[in-house]
């Protein structure tokens, strides 16, 4: 279905090699394993975490939040009243507070914040709406908590980047507060599985493939029980109004960049402060190099800058 | 071969049923899947540290230390004139720095220092005295940069508690200095794979079995052109004479109980002050249960004690 690229693109650093190799690693062994279970499938996504260097100078907690359990990623000196909720990646049904562990407390240092890395219900087992509810109760924890809403960021990538829209559109749905800022990597939004860069960037992305989210899509939809539209489900059928501002990127190699340029586009219809950044030559979710590669660090800079102007 | 126990014994703690449950899991796995790949097997065993509960207040530094991977974990207000030399588990084919980053941030924790878990080279494409040569370089290492070689403790556990053991006979022999404690949790020694407690204690061990020993034994010996009664390789069948003060432990319920009882009283033979934990119905490397079960905290508190003592 797709041709594993087997070089990185000329211009990108070495280093950023180490997360399409793991990639293509995974895509082989989802290839050559027909069937593979989804707990095995649980076990190596758990490796995502493996090209992000161990972040120095960071603490963590385990703890439950509003019901969902997670980790704590507190940088030492820290603002402990500003907190990242970080939805972690993996197509709803797999991936971990563990396996995003050291991006998240990569991000959190560099803004000089915490974060808390939701280990929310996975698909199929628990679908949609599960994942953006135990978004929506760990956020209205820490508010109760004290922790101020606009002091809250929504942050995740691929699957979890949807999730970062989703449990702001969810919030303003029950006319609570929200967050301050939205970050979305890599954001997967289209469940409808029909985005151009699907077909077009299939050559160089070494992981997504439509087979692949077809997979995924089916377990977080109930099986095709609820519509691909479903604005929580899909934020690129939301009205996106009064979001607050939003930082989003992708690589360009990767499949899905369509999503990120797609969800900047609609939301800067909709008059939401938007951020674009699309790395060339990177793939999923590249912030996961950060302390590997300076693709990953640079792109972590920005945000912090982004943050904080 | 095995019947994988489905409960915990009488007397255990709730909370110390999750590594039963996780053997068994993977035993399932490993059991179900006859063409499990060593590339799979390294995935399920990196999820080894899914018992242990993030440790607070410890930091993690990615270094290379003697040319061997590694990543330093370091307690706020440890002394950092003192370390672990931390010798992670899994068959000398399995298991990482990653995997038991954890584990070994709780023992320095509670002991007041910091750790070094080593990523040393795997079989089966290194057999043995790879991992050695490793460790007696990340020691050597180690003391060139300062630290006394009596402030630093080989540790490890199952094939890693065998090195704990290997690597101060191996400095012995090239005459240099040797650590000032060895700490050793379920070691695995004996790679003739004969321990009357493999047959004993088959049904209440949740993971270990013959046949596993023996793919890992056939790795890491080079398919059996070394001999298992090699002395580096199988502390049971070397000289203990002149070894530093030895902690080791093991849980009763393992196959691999006896390896533990036979090397403290071979070191005792040999004049080695020996201190043997033994816990009721704990299974395989039990401290994996730290921050999680009072069995595995009480027992790293009685090495704390030690330690000091």
């Amino acid at each position: 279905m797709t041709t594993t690229p087997s070089s990185r693109p000329t211009g990108t650093s070495a280093e950023s090699d180490a997360l399409r190799a793991l990639y293509a690693d995974w895509s082989d062994i989802i290839a050559g394993t027909p069937d593979l279970t989804m707990r095995l499938f649980r076990s190596i996504f758990d490796e995502w975490h493996q090209p992000t260097r161990e972040p120095e100078d960071v603490t963590y907690r385990e703890e439950t939040v509003g019901g969902v359990p997670g980790i704590w990623t507190l940088p030492i000196g820290a603002d402990p009243t500003k907190v990242l909720l970080y939805t972690h990646g993996g197509g709803f049904a797999v991936g971990s507070a563990s396996s995003h562990r050291k991006l998240a407390a990569h991000v959190a240092k560099a803004l000089g914040v915490t974060a808390f890395v939701l280990d929310y219900r996975r698909a199929p087992e628990h679908p949609h709406p599960a994942q953006v509810e135990d978004g929506v109760a760990a956020f209205t924890a820490l508010t109760e908590r004290g922790i101020a809403p606009a002091d809250i960021t929504t942050i995740g990538d691929s699957a979890g980047g949807n999730l970062a829209v989703a449990i702001p559109l969810a919030l303003r749905e029950r006319g609570g507060p929200l967050p301050g800022r939205i970050v979305a990597f890599s954001p997967w939004l289209d469940m409808e599985n029909a985005g151009g860069t699907l077909v077009t960037n299939d050559a160089t992305d070494a992981l997504i493939t439509v087979p692949l989210l077809e997979g995924m899509i089916a377990g977080v939809l109930a099986e095709g029980r609820i519509d691909p539209r479903t604005p929580l489900a899909n934020p690129l059928h939301a009205d996106l109004t009064g979001l607050p501002p939003l930082y989003v990127n992708a690589g360009s190699a990767e499949s899905l960049v369509d999503n990120a340029t797609r969800l900047a586009e609609r939301a800067r219809a909709a008059g939401v402060d938007v951020t674009l950044s699309v790395a060339e030559g990177m793939q999923h979710v590249f912030p996961f190099l950060a302390g590997s590669a300076p693709e990953a660090d640079e792109e972590i800079a920005a945000i912090a800058k982004w943050f904080r102007g």
